[in-house]
């Protein structure tokens, strides 16, 4: 299947020098969708999943999708302010300045097998804190599953202590 | 089935005398995930649909759900600069201020049957821009479609010239 064929290149976003992987192309094949969902999943490899955590914004597209074909739950990992429960927090380091995820403090029980979820794995910064929020809340990290998977970003080496799976390498 | 007793009242969230509506314990269950899934997807009454169209973040959950489950295309409305190609964008009035969609172009063909879909129908001013975006593009608006209507926000009547069905209301 060739899903590279659904994800296009845009030069110079978000900011010159870059070229952006923008996957609304293949989001908008009805075909394309459910064989992703299926080729995310095949990733897992047969492993028992109890919640799918995605990342706000585009992890809540296939986060869902997972969560359905893998008969598990779906968790939000949201940024501040945004979730309205209680909430537990952690702070990552960007290129310049910082960024915070939050995660419900009810929505992990200790013990539950977890799968995160995103679209997309650059720096690492951001897949790396949703499994620290797992962690501390008790959750076992199955695996983290990714569409793309930018290389030469090295976000990898973030979570190197977990299982990583990506559907697509550029 | 009691679709409601998996929303929780969160009081004084975002701001002071407002209750709101938390959908994530629903999420939570691999279960309620997709009866709920099921019974949007029931709402749109075997009207063929090309795209589900879903706003950013909340409905990007079970637009793209109920874009699989109905075997179309799923089209992502964004907040401004977040959609990396050439976008159209729509901007509307709120309570206090002003807000801005956007839509990529390319992702409505003339004629398509559209699906709007949204976590909760609450002013109507997000529901009322993106049918205008895709009217734009020259896609036919078959419904929009809500998990959650606020009814005492009147939402309804900024749409009222569009089928509009939700799941519950409060």
């Amino acid at each position: 299947m060739d899903f590279k064929s659904f994800i296009r290149d845009v030069p110079n976003f978000p900011k010159d020098g870059i070229i952006f992987k923008d996957i609304t192309p293949l989001l908008q094949s009805p075909e394309m969708l459910n064989k992703t969902t299926e080729a995310l999943a095949q990733l897992v490899n047969g492993h028992k999943i109890d919640k799918v955590v995605g990342m706000e914004s585009r992890g809540f597209i296939f986060g869902p999708l997972l969560a359905s074909k893998l008969n598990a739950g779906f968790v939000p990992i949201r940024k501040p302010g945004k979730l309205p429960s209680t909430t537990l927090s952690e702070t990552y380091d960007l290129e310049y300045g910082k960024d915070t995820l939050e995660i419900h403090t009810d929505s992990i029980q200790k013990g539950d097998m977890v799968l995160i979820h995103d679209d997309v794995l650059a720096t690492g910064g951001t897949a790396s804190a949703a499994c620290k929020l797992v962690e501390k809340l008790g959750g076992n990290i199955v695996q983290c599953n990714f569409l793309i998977e930018l290389t030469f970003l090295e976000g990898i080496s973030k979570i190197e202590e977990y299982q990583a799976k990506s559907l697509l390498k550029y």
